[in-house]
């Protein structure tokens, strides 16, 4: 099989990163990029997430992944085999997160004309992915049935900053104690307008919507007159 | 029911983590306390584990309990009705870990005398608090049967710091990809030496194990020569 471009990933020197993530989002927007952070703890499902949904949408828009990862490139390698997506693989060199910088610095391994749609899976990681800005147009969530629904509470900024949550493994639900309505009471506690999308991604119950809105949202990006 | 005592918890200011913690490791054993640090992702069921385990030992040692978290003292609460053991919370202000002076700053929160055992649970993460040594005299995190059994391939670090390995939430095993041998190669590729024991923290079983390990280490600790 194909070998996944791996870039090693550097540690950015720019001090104030908001600025930076904002000036990435004028760039995507110019390129007529959309760029979606997708975040989550690890072993919530992210990657399984993202070839259930590649599949659905890699035919109505031209798309790439990146996958940030302290070590290993077996997400990305995964990634190009179910689904034949363009998929490189970040390596963070044990950071925690991604910044601008960082997100950019991935952004440049990939063909700079004739993508859409960039999915930038970030370190799996409820906290400090949170506190930084990577310049996607939109972030999203993965929480999946077994970490709980109280997470909401534990982990206040990553729901504080997410435009989309998506709960995974619904396809357990019976053997785990997990309060949808609670869940989704804490999640518009953190921010009254995130949306909620179950899904298993096992099973592709649920994708459909996902893809939805994600088509969607790319071609809101692509007419909308500012960023 | 009583409340908890919350201590909010500043960045320190200690250069040298490394040997502040080396410090405060020598400080705890001229006190005759074991500090166990419980790492783990979000909603691996750290708690509940804890539970368990404290209702199993906590007539055969003197033990107590700091919850580390970013927000929230839902899990201090909790340890305290369903146990009785004292139990503080300590709050991290958004920080996604705890070093050895921020440990200390907890362990100040708590009886001076008296204790053999203190159980840190760290902030739900994979990747931060293997970065810094808090001061214990051990680590241990738990791995959840639904966060899958490559992890250790993914968060190097956390494996290779970890003296155990809890594998949680067995009674699903049925219902998720989760290969236990395959699992237990790839935590002793990080960590040959790392001990591993399966359990189910929501029926108790295999906690017995957890507490004959936790109580053979207390016991040889204090009475080991040196730190």
């Amino acid at each position: 099989m194909d070998a996944v471009k791996v870039i090693e990933i550097k540690k950015s020197v720019f001090e104030d990163n908001d600025k930076d993530a904002a000036a990435l989002r004028r760039q995507l927007k110019e390129r007529g990029v959309y760029l979606l952070n997708l975040m989550s703890s690890p072993g919530s499902g992210k990657t399984t997430t993202l070839i259930q949904l590649l599949n659905r949408i890699k035919d109505k828009v031209r798309v790439a992944v990146m996958e940030a990862d302290i070590d290993s490139d077996v997400d990305a390698v995964k990634i190009l085999e179910a689904t034949g997506v363009h998929s490189i693989q970040l390596h963070t060199g044990g950071m925690c997160h991604l910044d601008a910088e960082m997100t950019r610095q991935g952004l440049a391994g990939l063909p700079e004309n004739g993508l859409d749609l960039v999915i930038l899976e970030n370190v799996g990681n409820l906290v400090c992915p949170a506190e930084f800005d990577t310049g996607a147009c939109r972030n999203a969530m993965i929480l999946s049935v077994p970490e709980g629904h109280d997470k909401p509470l534990k982990y206040p900024l990553m729901f504080t900053v997410c435009d989309l949550v998506i709960i995974n493994k619904i396809d357990v639900l019976p053997y785990f104690d997990f309060d949808m309505d609670k869940c989704a009471e804490y999640v518009h506690m953190r921010n009254p307008k995130a949306g909620i999308i179950p899904i298993c991604a096992r099973t592709g119950e649920g994708v459909d919507v996902l893809a939805d809105w994600i088509l969607k949202e790319v071609g809101t990006w692509k007419t909308a007159p500012e960023v």
